[in-house]
């Protein structure tokens, strides 16, 4: 079973994916399904259209790439049957960065898609696949041609580190020591950049077309909260160690900053009526333990190892940006530490992800 | 300055790329850019469309992947300028076998971009990247969704060996010596797979839509002439010849076949008028030197050994079979003897590639 994927990169988010971790990744889309579920059986049912054109923006390579797909192919194929109507055609879109490693999902299609034929049988029309190199925050697709858009734990990611963070000393994140104009400068790049991304999808969907959201978020209004921060702060706790220990430059460490927002609902509500092209269908908050594993009965025991399970998952996540930063060298040591340091506090303390699931309907 | 692309493989053509050789590729794109600038030009100025969709079939990775793609661009943004009119938005949908590697395609998406801007000036339209895995004997997009279809020496590739070969003994593919059923079946698949392709492409394609081919093919009616056999009748020799010094089994070599059938002018249009979607608009012949920089004059030498410049092309197109079905052991050796068995008939015979290419309009 693969655990986390860890991603290899030449510099940064901006040129790999939108990092995925498998299975808290998984656990997440199974607890939006029934949105998910809703929102593509909405669309289908208001027009029954004879194709169906879906985009999964930040599609990453790994066991989920072709998970939610195939959920939404197989809702649809299920509300077709009951009412007798002819399979419509698919033309799905995966999306993510251009670092993205598409050759191992191209290659992996085939089994997929005559997995998919065998479960649903020989009336399912033609699944085209396509794949789509590119920032979201931008014009990725023909305008008026896509019917449904699925994004899951990817719109957290900003385009690129906010301006104006030099006061932000000793934090890679936001964090409770931040100073107000740190928070100012990370809730106005999400701002441009979630306008922006709802501009470019409003010319890319047909009128009534619809999109699922998923973003790595917060209940509070307080955007340097423990449950949006606290996974970055340790972090920080780790490297500020080795600075300490001489092992990273001060300066070095001041200068490297994640490019995330983790917006709370509230925001994500006022940016989708600011910019005005969509109506909100549904908005929720969900929370996922940090260890996703806590629960699971049918586990080995190496699974129930929070710590680790934590490490790895964020270092999937955050390898990319501190390989780019630091370079290779330090890499082990860092989540080395990470890892002692979340297995300390995950004893001790209640600790959640946060996420934001929004369903939205072009108006 | 990279010769020719060599590609690897799991096996056979069915898993990689359609091979192409950069250099006479590129040789025969610019031969064949009159006939392409012509119908991208008809098609444009025909309606004027707001965007225009174009599919390269048989992209492959290297240097030709955005050379053509650049090229129909350019045709068209000198078109709209003419007529001081707004630039469309260009969809281009990259397609090849899933055993292609997309992933060196779409990390060098964003300099091919930014040199297309620096080119054409600002008034450019967004020109949006997809790459589409999966073969072109097939559905690959959306109904009516295509205005433009490009491919250039890809379409001499068959869907598969054809069956019934067993008494093409000593032959990998149509030779002089080949029986008359031998000829039939190959010339059959040639039909079955010529015609679904046009099938599907009439579906992709929006009225009024285009394509421009280009195959490796022959200007005789004989299938099994030497103009378009004789290439593979050396590599034959080369093979067979390992077969008598028992390096490879016989039974081996009588089960290797080469998918491909290089089509006359006259084939091609009986398939295009049977199958009935598209009108002939230019149906044309030229031909290539094997060689292809024999008469390159600001070449170093290096580049003057025909023998070896045609082995290393032919190398990139058939390695990935060989490998496949001998394994990788003998592949130098073959390529060694394949050298000099070329530069000894180039030295004595003129030897050209014939290149059929036809321009296609949906009826």
């Amino acid at each position: 079973m693969e655990v986390v994927q860890v991603l290899h990169m030449n510099g940064g988010v901006g040129e790999t994916s939108y990092a995925n971790n498998s299975f808290v990744q998984q656990k997440v889309i199974t607890m939006t399904k029934p949105i998910t579920e809703d929102a593509i059986t909405k669309l289908y049912c208001s027009t029954y259209p004879e194709e169906i054109a879906i985009a999964d923006l930040g599609c990453s390579s790994g066991p989920n790439t072709f998970f939610v797909v195939s959920e939404l192919i197989k809702v649809v194929d299920s509300a077709r049957r009951k009412i007798s109507q002819k399979s419509p055609e698919y033309q799905v879109f995966l999306n993510d960065l251009p670092g993205n490693d598409f050759n191992t999902i191209f290659r992996s299609l085939s089994i997929f898609q005559n997995k998919l034929r065998e479960q649903l049988g020989p009336g399912i029309g033609p699944c085209l696949f396509t794949g789509v190199p590119g920032s979201f925050y931008g014009r990725l697709f023909r305008k008026n041609s896509l019917h449904f858009v699925h994004s899951s734990y990817s719109l957290q990611w900003l385009s690129q580190v906010p301006q104006g963070l030099e006061s932000n000393k000793g934090n890679i994140y936001m964090a409770s020591t931040s100073p107000p104009n740190v928070l100012k400068a990370y809730y106005e790049q999400f701002q441009q950049d979630f306008s922006l991304f709802l501009k470019c999808r409003s010319e890319e969907l047909v009128d009534g077309g619809r999109m699922v959201l998923t973003f790595l978020g917060r209940r509070t209004d307080d955007p340097s909260s423990k449950e949006c921060c606290y996974i970055w702060e340790l972090l920080a706790m780790a490297l500020n160690d080795m600075v300490l220990e001489g092992v990273i430059e001060e300066e070095k460490l001041n200068s490297f900053k994640i490019p995330q927002y983790t917006p709370s609902p509230a925001e994500v509500k006022y940016e989708v009526e600011k910019e005005g092209s969509f109506s909100i269908d549904q908005l929720e908050v969900t929370e996922v333990n940090w260890n996703a594993y806590q629960n699971e009965t049918d586990l080995s025991d190496a699974f129930k190892d929070g710590g680790y399970n934590v490490a790895k998952c964020m270092r999937a996540v955050a390898e990319p940006l501190l390989f780019s930063h630091f370079g290779e060298a330090i890499i082990d040591e860092v989540f080395r530490r990470y890892r002692e340091i979340v297995a300390d506090r995950m004893s001790k303390e209640k600790t959640e992800f946060v996420n934001v699931i929004v369903s939205l309907k072009k108006a």
